[in-house]
């Protein structure tokens, strides 16, 4: 069973957003290094509408939403024991100003 | 270009886990008669961990993301249109309490 995290992340006070765009775009390539991890996603914030069907949930501002894959529980371990994986998360302390995991299941 | 949404989903007070998760599957099902709807996700949410390696986001609890992607804005003005995806839309009202979509784009 895959293993899919889902990230909202917000900028640090004071990033432009173009500067986040361009680290965001240095953590998408070094992911291509990182052991274990079966793949990386990372997407901007276009816009969020409050103009909602049901009740708006009111939170944000957000930057960006990320996800991770991983191929097996023993897969997620290999990765975060990996030096690699740390130094990945040295550069995520570099432009990430706030994070919000979601680790998520399948329906069924 | 593939337009992406993702959505965070909060059950309505006083519906259970099981109950909200039948309904995310019904409205999966759903979602596969949705004119114009190139693909649709929707995923419950297993874990919120707090100890990230960078600021925590103190956001949540949530109960799922869906994603819903299109391929173009012609796609996504014609799923609008249609009656199908009201009728979607109105399965959607009966089981999301709150609901935040989050339009995302490409780094690129």
């Amino acid at each position: 069973m895959m293993i899919r995290v889902v990230y909202l992340l917000v900028r640090p006070q004071g990033m432009t957003q173009a500067k986040f765009a361009e680290e965001c775009q240095v953590h998408y390539d070094m992911s291509h290094n990182v052991p274990a991890l079966h793949k990386y996603e990372v997407r901007l914030v276009a816009d969020e509408p409050s103009d909602t069907h049901v009740p708006f949930l009111d939170i944000g501002p957000f930057d960006a939403v990320a996800e991770c894959w991983f191929e097996s529980s023993e897969k997620y371990e290999e990765y975060l024991a990996s030096d690699i994986r740390k130094e990945w998360f040295e550069h995520g302390k570099t432009f990430i100003g706030q994070l919000k995991p979601i680790y998520t299941r399948e329906l069924h």
